[in-house]
């Protein structure tokens, strides 16, 4: 996407180009009958792209797919980045040509824009209210909109923050559960961890979820790689990276908001994982104003 | 979905298959490396689905879907319906059967219904403040989630809402970019009326944006089927409503929200949209806890 | 399609697309034994597009199409349009380019091209039939080949008709069967009328199949939109337009032929559905000439 | 399909499967908002597949794929199987079950109905005129409709007819644009026999287009396995087998109708290939008689 | 491919596209995580295609395709055609472009080359010690890897061979198990030739698998167009060849290798049919050399 | 597949399903006309899959799907698990139910069968022979089949051995061309290893590909997760081992080959990758004898 050239990894082209192509032809965009009767085809028209609440920019690219999709003949002219914070009344680009596809593309290029900016949004001010605590990095989750994974994962990077795992063939991340159906067959953590070195690719690292200190320590002891502090107090955050003393990464997860963040930064640790990024971010408000020639 | 037998009228079934398909491929669920290291494949399971915030509950069936899907051997057991209202700490389904397949599709399944479940509560918000102030309908809008529409809708039903149009197909709904055009080549409000009831299929209601009364009555007068009053005050939609008589079917649309929709519905209109229902609602916090047999 | 400037609606281009790929794949035009066999790859060709039977021309692009798939580069020249009447002998159109390429993607595209044809004549001699006797519009059904839809309609308008209803989603149309069973659970016309009002979505029209004047008249003061005449006498028509006087659209459906249906626009009906335009459309007979370079 | 114990071998179980999933997407069958409004999902009917003109029968399978796509709840029972001349007034098949599937899925079924016994019963025409006259057999062409090949090759095989080659990947058939192409690259029929052999896969016979009774000749000694005499007079067709003297295979096409192919069989040709019997049948009329329960 | 100027049959362009997208779907290319983290998007390369074992070269388009569908930015350079003996240390092809591109579309692009190579050189292999023999043309078998057909026929022509039949479709082949099962029916060989030839399509071939000169003559005898010569002895073959006289196509079949396929070239069979080709064909050995610039 | 009870985890279901999907479609099964000319629908049969070399048999699950996708009346009988050694001569599996069935899946059986019975086999040879050196696993590498890497990654299981990466997003691995990349740029190990660790996801693990003692080293000091000793000798392979001292996971890599892999395995290293297993197999020779009842 647009914001690439600064560093900013695009999404998967495929799955922008399924996405779109799919919310399309949900939309049945090309039998839009309003325009079909109100707009002759070689009426031309020009529309901007007008940002009516401060937030972070994200989904241009999106955009310019819809538009691609719809037969290519839409100049669009950007003049902000994905990831650029923008203001309440910015123009962040414009497009001119025939009239009929601006008008029957708007919804669908508005549903990607607004969505993956506020996730973009909110994902920045977990990153600025972190930043203020610590050195933490603010990670998403796999609680993310069905289908549309790649590219909300993009909107946490356009926001600042990284990623977490991208699905479940991608990190062994044993969680209380895994760890229950352990106990139920009589294994316990340090074994467990033998088993899983044992059978898990040695390609992946491993994460372990503690709900306690004690746990955090037994899963470092036993060589977790990364291990996940789950819905711990301030304070036992702040005791588990202080035994851990750097032998594995640390994860803050559960109960994480713009209240408390920047306090579970201070506790050292490295990550903060935050599920409401793409679970329940609101829409930031943009407009298609449209102007015939 | 379950609620179906109450009156509900479920998603289209192939979207709701295809969702599900799409979501577990995307999480690539059958390659759980984690799932795979820790749980043998006979080790079986039970799952609670434990509401975790009051709302209302929908997706049980996209649950069920996903469980059908990774093969069918999980027993469900439903205890509540979607559009029921339910509380903090209710167990709305139960799950049995391999405890692998339960763990490595619980994020899917909850993806699905933390997301619809989230819509139909705010919708339910929706519906039962406007009826302190009338009977006016909560109507979704177009602004979903791209590649769920169908479920989202069916949410908004779940809610106690209305839908409103499904696609650019399905109505004429001529808004104020519509009216610019025309009237860039010199046509106006009565004249477009009667070029589109030409132009447009026999079979299609014809819908107006106004955005004051007077262009609403020049709608009405033109025949149109529906007149939306966009971003009017309270007083206006009012004299709107007392204008109109009965002729069209009046639908209030912008700006509204928990607080305004009380005195929106006493004014007499008969439909209210809604975009934040669908583009804004945070998730409703729904957890799976598993016991190992 | 090539008729599009002149005010023709083009189908949809993905189905267009979808349906060329699905026919080559069909044919197994790449893997053409005999044209492999026969034609360097090097050698070239012309062909002209002949119409061997008066008729009216339609799925110009549809051909364009199967030669685009195959590669671009068959350099067409279109000398008629989608709509226009053609006469016996007449070459609508060359190509020139690869020899193999001509000879290989002939079949399929003449199988569109006949297809069409045919329907746009046939609809094209029921509007000129009609004309004779009144302003009615000749429409077709949903009675179209399973598969081809988008672009019978497409014939369907190059021939100078109008479309109905595109999918059961569209219209609510209810029909004998559907008043049936309302019956048999004891709900007559006028309350499942608002039975229908209050159920279906405020987004679509109502239509109410008619045998007689009689139930026409009920569903008129019902509110339908639309009634269906169905299979009435040419006097009985005449009865129910005179006692609509206005109130609703009208639609003759039924026993439509080209010999009744100047009667039947004479009646004053303003729809004359005709399901043969779809169903029993013979092919337009049109031949691929071949001049090896 | 149904047929199929009578040695009539039925098309591919895929072509089927999806020509009807696409024909049912085609018509939002799942968004049918007539039926939703009207009929409980809990009242039952019993439909009735009555003949409205005399024909043969074909396509029972496709609309019993129909509603098993619809959810498989529908009992149908058959009183005729694909192939059987049926007679006005007939019953062939009863349905019972959901009155709302029955009626969603109606058209579709009917559709393919429609159009399969049309070409079956054109072909049955056509087969027992040429039986009058000889021991010819009837086939098809490639002149089907885009996507429904498979399906129409059976409805041929229904009403007593052969098929031809299916793809252009089943047989070289050396035409005269093929002719043609090897005369301007200095090449004459009995060379290009030879290169043809040298060339086209050992697998596969060779037919030769010949426009008289001298270049059919001429074809079989350069060693075709089949002939095609190409809108020949009768005479010369007449000549023509006398001369060939069993040596190949000798096919009839061109200008075929129910008029002349008694003549034609009469000849003493192998094989009778008529296009019209895919590209120019019309439907036959059949029609769905529901009872709600 | 490449080679198609000179007289080699590519491959289908559409199974060539699907093959290849479904391998960089399957590699995951686009989340290529090394190239992420230490190639800026703007760095550029050069990439020469090293062959490290003398061979013959197939699948230059399949590379070229690769680099197509990840962006097109790639400029390839071929020294090379498919179908060119080339020698261990040889330059084939140079690539040069985005070095992230390169390095990430590296091994899909190699798999193809490698095995298309591996099955092209061993075709050759084949086809040059038949040569020594005499005139017989060496033909693969349906012995192919599962879902790269198209592309392994291919490769065969392009070390030199003849495709035999692609599909179940192509040619009546009837083996021992199918004699077998008319036996046991009751039904000898010059009975069932008579009924196959009555059941099966006039477009059809038919091929008769013998065991023992004996069969192969009585298959000769009931007219089968084609004889496979199954597991026989060098003796028996020759034989067969001199009993039938030219009246049908003679295919040995079974244990063949490089070191009996001259003498079974030498009786006169017409085809040599080796399943080897596709199904154990070791890899080409090939690499992408890389040079950042 | 059938050894999973036996802890063989078996591949993707969907993987499986669409191959087999794609191989049917391929080979046109449903329309094999042989069968349908000789064998009739009621005709039933025995078939017997006999191995006719000894080899570890790995696929029976891909048969089964074969079978079942041709529509499920075909009971087999299995008598072997796949990863069992097997013996020439023994019968793994018997299948009964229609001839005509039987004969027309053979072939796509058997080529899913060979291909993986032929790694399997090749594997076992190589773990059977490093385990008389050491402890080292066999893994795989991404030199797999196009299309085909899920199943390939089975059957390396099957054999005993291990799987390494499955895809580009799966691994960080620095391979000398990326370090190339790096150095054009002014970047040596140490600082790039920084720059990955900060770019690349956390949830990652690191690997780094050595051709020298010197480079291994500085790699482990730089804290690469593991370590690829890439065509290194055997007593530079020993020194490393010797050297890392455990620090990290070593893998051997190149030019192993089944004289060489004895003395790697004894040198100490964790791994010995081998892309011959799936780029070079041969297949297992395995044929299904048919009996007709």
């Amino acid at each position: 996407m647009s914001g690439a050239s600064a560093g900013l990894r695009p999404p998967d082209a495929a799955a922008l180009r399924d996405a779109v192509a799919r919310s399309l032809a949900e939309d049945r965009v090309l039998e839009d009958v309003t325009t079909q009767a109100t707009v002759p085809p070689d009426q031309s028209g020009r529309g901007s792209l007008l940002v009516k609440r401060d937030g972070v920019l994200c989904g241009l690219d999106a955009a310019r797919e819809v538009f691609r999709q719809l037969g290519g003949t839409i100049a669009i002219e950007a003049r902000a980045a994905d990831g650029d914070a923008v203001a309440c009344g910015q123009v962040v680009a414009t497009r001119a040509g025939p009239l009929s596809t601006l008008l029957s593309g708007e919804r669908v290029a508005l549903n990607f824009l607004q969505r993956l900016s506020g996730i973009a949004t909110l994902t920045r001010a977990f990153v600025e209210r972190a930043a203020e605590g610590g050195t933490a990095r603010i990670t998403d989750t796999r609680k993310t909109t069905p289908g549309l994974r790649a590219l909300e994962r993009y909107a946490v990077r356009a926001g600042g923050g990284h990623n977490h795992r991208d699905t479940l063939a991608d990190l062994v991340l044993i969680k209380d559960n895994h760890l229950a159906a352990a106990a139920a067959r009589g294994v316990a953590l340090p074994e467990l961890r033998r088993e899983v070195r044992e059978r898990a690719p040695h390609t992946h690292r491993i994460e372990v979820e503690a709900p306690d200190v004690e746990t955090a320590l037994l899963a470092i002891e036993a060589g977790a790689d990364i291990v996940m502090l789950d819905n711990m107090t301030v304070a036992a955050m702040r005791e588990a990276v202080e035994a851990a003393a750097g032998r594995a990464v640390l994860e803050a997860s559960g109960g994480v908001n713009l209240e408390s963040v920047r306090k579970i930064a201070a506790t050292g640790v490295d990550l903060i994982s935050v599920g409401a990024l793409t679970h329940s971010a609101p829409a930031l408000d943009i407009s298609l104003e449209v102007e015939p020639a």
